[in-house]
């Protein structure tokens, strides 16, 4: 294959397109993926006997069996029609989705063909390789040495945040249980309790090769946590920003820690992790000699896409061990922005520096030259990621590829040996002892993840797109540089324009500004308006108007999401916003929460101002639509009370 | 839609076929699959501007974005073409692998075009209604009672066995967060501890709308371990069969439970759980005092394809709680044979009387006449699977879906409440509070199952296969009887098989008799040989001359799988096996492990018995090659060994 950077990557190529305009191509394509592995079946032992003849098929039954098959397909169909949610199209900015890639969708094709199963190479030869190499592409985009770490597939973000506590909490107990064994105990030095439980990362995997070279590795892993189950309260707390994902509370629970051990890291007014009160809280657990299990930073949070200082965050565990001799495990969660580190990366996978990046960026035209983009702490976020002991990226997201997707990256390989098993009947001995030195493509992912068997289907599809969309600024740098121009054009527009006025009452459209990625958090106001009830109300209408909740989305003008931002989650900080739209302190205090309309913008065919100018002409007419709409409504119940006090 | 049952189903309809019999309507259904998508794209507001032009489109740029995807597509191709495995095959026994469906695949295609995530019901308003539903498919094949149980989609069964567990832990904590409680002690009359770590499922789950009624039950569910974290060893044992199947380890250790806290099961010369010493362990734990957190019985298991006698399990556990007041949790682990559960079920979904089963199965075509199947315990086990808490089933196995889609079911769907969670930005209180009851199918599937995002695409691809292949004996069962006679004229024929002889030496081809299910598991066994370490060796490089370590699996005539029959998992069992072939006691005392290739049977091609003897017939005429190829190895070694001598 010649080169990509030779040649430049069509972004509107990449996807079928909002009226399906890549669908020639597409069915091309689709009809190959089918084809070839018609022809690999009819192929394979041509003198095989026909156990069905042609006379066969047009038996009563026979045909009647197809029928029925279509006619279930119909239906489908129809389902699928009446109520999907148009992601492909630009009037859709909600949750993270967007039409996906195109390369993707038919290789998932092609690879489910052959059903091959991740689990072991064994069901999968060819897939498990494109998992093994999708993944290093990731540690590489994240920086990692890919000769020491490894990435890895699974179902979702979810169960990768899992993984990566899950060897976090190992990891943990480890000294822990040599200081019980009696020919491991002297390679701790005398290390009291307190120092066994925060050792750096990279220290107790040196003592893993200490233990495997005396033959005893085994048997103490048998004496951590895993064999001898959590010691409660024991492994200290787990660090995590308040405004956490669900599904570090899951996780908690899972893995036998305790929600009660969640430590909230309090965020500041940009809506990231407030790192002075981190700083304070790490400080704090450290002076009470509670442990502390792991720090995990958000690149991207779910509902304002803030990226945490990743650059502090391993700035001060640097501290904690210079001064204090305590380090801690740190994981980020970059489920959704995590594809963006392509955005800093050359054709040769090095990170640019920030203005040689910012002058690319505009002479390449991937960014039009009025957006800057990033925000410099933003940038040494991305850059400092390749200190991070483990990182969760979503190909499903930012990746743009079909659900369900999720992956995971661990700076240091050898960590895996913490969780890793072996079942005799998918992993053989013969295979796996005498040949794995000349094999090495001998792999067992079953025995080294938490799920067991996997669609090699979902590698084909992440590999493939990784192979036509480099990971680099002029691969998925150009598709996500799309979705932050529009964000940031949308953004501008909002606080630009003019009030709406229906029925002589006025709406401004109010977003928040500068978010770190390209998730845009606006609300309607009406003028005069001093409720902040009121005024959340107002939104939670519009955002039941604009979704699946007004009935089909097909036929919706325009369709997004919405969240609360609360106090329990973001402390005070959205009473900035609230004063700055005029609501009083005592009406925040009142309320506590705060609802916005949120809209990651992933759309690639907005990238063109024309096109985006149009769209938002477009858009503020859906928008006085649905004020009207809901003017109509309240006067129906204006006049319908008016209707019974007479 | 007419009713299926008013017509015949064809097995050969179902699948491509192994010459892809079915190729011209697999393409058509294909190509509908993606066209009504494509159309549902271009219908979408076809006011909207054109982003792309045809003229953009003939771009340099554009067409080398499109010629590369195309490039990159044919590289898989070929990937896939020179290594994957040949499932869909009559010469592929080995795995639980198979063709699958096509209707499967082709919903998962049509469904994937829309790309749903199951996470939550506003990402996938069809899709999660489909996974509801052929979850609720599972419960009632199982008898559960549709009403009050419910099932979902897993990754595998693996995360559905930790689902399972996780489920069994928290409700284990449960009474003891109550006794901590001030409102809610009472509620548990005076119980001892011992009496709370011990208390049926049920009454668990009574006590939860109690806590509910008095709006504590958040309170008191913060107070179990999900909240405070496992207690080491305070939860008691895990029950598992000693053939178990490695995702209990990795359970034990995922939920913090500890793999000491396994207790093995002895299995029994059937390669089931031993259920007199069953008994005598859970006699003997009580005894001790020990809580038994939950017990698993496995129906299939993934080596001898044994099904565990369910009804004994059950009837314990009511001896248990009858005279000792002392209950516990039971997990089924069906992943393999819990499809099968469909072949016992007539139209109305009623379990057929075991005389009327096998007078249908024989009137119907469904098994010839020569195939009694099953034992009368393997049906009580079946018959008593209503009874368990919850079971693990795999569409990917015997279900013929793409992978991956395994499932979990629960007997009572209050049991959810003890791990389901909320996510402010997914699960919007609007929806969630003020419509619940309106409208029942708002589903936050992502907040009550281990998975968060989920690929809505596998629920479509299960629905409609148990739309067109019903759970019961005419449906899943014709297709799943044709493996079970493929596996029983296998067994026959290689018992009844003369030696094969090659170069003067002799080689018997022996089944092991009488499985629970279609797993065959035979080995070679020269005549004269006494050392059952060459055996074993003999058979092991027999696997690896029919497995993908040969080289492309494409080329080769026979593909098997094999594992180890080892004293560490099934004690001395294998022995009598052993001794049938001529070993002595002293020979399995020294190697203690048998080595047998092991065939799932599952195809639907030799169900005719014509069809059949000709494959055996070239089946055995592939051994003898094989065989060939041994010997020539063999005689290569010494040839080479000689010439070093002289």
């Amino acid at each position: 294959m010649t080169n990509f950077n030779n040649s430049k990557m069509n972004v509107d190529a990449l996807f079928l397109g909002p009226k399906s305009e890549n669908a020639v191509f597409f069915k091309e394509m689709m009809e190959y993926a089918v084809t070839e592995h018609m022809h690999w079946r009819s192929g394979y032992h041509p003198e095989d006997p026909e156990y069905v003849t042609t006379v066969d098929r047009y038996a009563p039954d026979y045909r009647d069996t197809l029928y029925r098959t279509e006619g279930i397909l119909n239906q489908l169909s129809s389902k699928l029609k009446t109520t999907s949610i148009p992601w492909f199209s630009p009037r859709y900015m909600g949750h993270m989705n967007a039409d996906t890639l195109m390369i993707s969708n038919l290789a998932y094709v092609m690879a489910m063909m052959y059903n091959p199963n991740n689990c072991a190479q064994e069901s999968s030869p060819t897939t498990t390789q494109l998992e093994l190499e999708a993944g290093l592409d990731l540690c590489a985009m994240f920086g990692y040495d890919v000769n020491r770490s490894w990435g890895h597939i699974t179902s979702g973000g979810t169960v990768a945040n899992y993984e990566g506590l899950w060897v976090a909490r190992n990891i943990k107990t480890l000294p822990l249980a040599m200081s019980k064994h009696p020919q491991a105990q002297h390679l701790l030095k005398d290390k009291t309790e307190r120092a066994l439980l925060n050792m750096p990362t990279n220290a107790v995997l040196d003592l893993i090769d200490e233990l495997k070279k005396k033959g005893i590795f085994e048997e103490v892993r048998d004496m951590t946590c895993r064999g001898e189950g959590v010691e409660q309260g024991k492994l200290g707390k787990l660090l995590v920003p308040q405004s956490k994902h669900y599904s570090w509370l899951k996780a908690m629970d899972i893995l036998g820690l305790g929600q009660q051990n969640i430590v909230q890291l309090p965020v500041d007014d940009s809506y990231r992790t407030d790192t002075a009160q981190m700083r304070q809280i790490v400080f704090s657990l450290i002076e009470q000699g509670e442990p502390i299990l792991a720090v995990v930073a958000v690149v991207g949070t779910t509902e304002t896409g803030a990226i945490d200082n990743v650059a502090e965050l391993i700035a001060l565990r640097k501290e904690c061990e210079s001064r204090f001799g305590i380090s801690f495990y740190i994981h980020i969660d970059a489920a959704y922005a995590g594809y963006a580190c392509a955005m800093f990366r050359d054709e040769n996978n090095q990170f640019i520096e920030y203005d040689m990046l910012i002058q690319r960026y505009h002479n390449e035209g991937i960014f039009p030259p009025d957006i800057i983009w990033p925000k410099r702490d933003v940038y040494q976020s991305f850059r400092a990621l390749q200190e991070a002991d483990s990182i969760t990226v979503d190909p499903h997201k930012v990746g743009f590829i079909p659900y369900a997707a999720g992956a995971i990256c661990m700076k240091d390989k050898r960590i895996v040996d913490l969780i890793s098993y072996h079942a005799a009947y998918v992993f053989e001995e013969v295979v796996e002892k005498g040949r794995k030195t000349e094999k090495p493509q001998n792999v067992l992912l079953g025995s080294s993840i938490m799920e067991g068997s996997k669609a090699g289907a979902t590698a084909a599809a992440v590999w493939a797109a990784h192979r036509l969309v480099p990971l680099n600024i002029l691969g998925y740098g150009k598709v996500i540089a799309a979705g932050l121009t529009t964000a940031n054009w949308l953004i501008e527009s909002m606080n630009a324009s003019a009030p709406l006025e229906i029925e002589e009452r006025k709406f401004e459209i109010v977003a928040m500004p500068a978010p770190d990625f390209h998730m845009v958090n606006f609300m309607f106001k009406e003028v005069g308006n001093r409720s902040l009830e009121k005024q959340n109300q107002l939104n939670k209408r519009l955002y039941e108007l604009c979704s699946y909740a007004a009935g089909r989305s097909y036929t919706n003008d325009f369709l997004t999401s919405s969240t609360s931002l609360t106090a329990e989650e973001y402390g005070d900080n959205p009473q900035n916003f609230c004063r700055l739209m005029g609501f009083s302190d005592q009406e925040w205090e009142k309320t506590h929460s705060l609802y916005v309309l949120r809209a990651a913008i992933m759309t690639h065919c907005l990238r063109d101002k024309q096109h985006f100018s149009d769209f938002w002409q477009e858009l503020k007419g859906i928008f006085v639509s649905k004020l009207q709409q809901l003017i109509d409504e309240e006067n129906k119940v204006t006049h319908s009370k008016q209707k019974i006090t007479l």
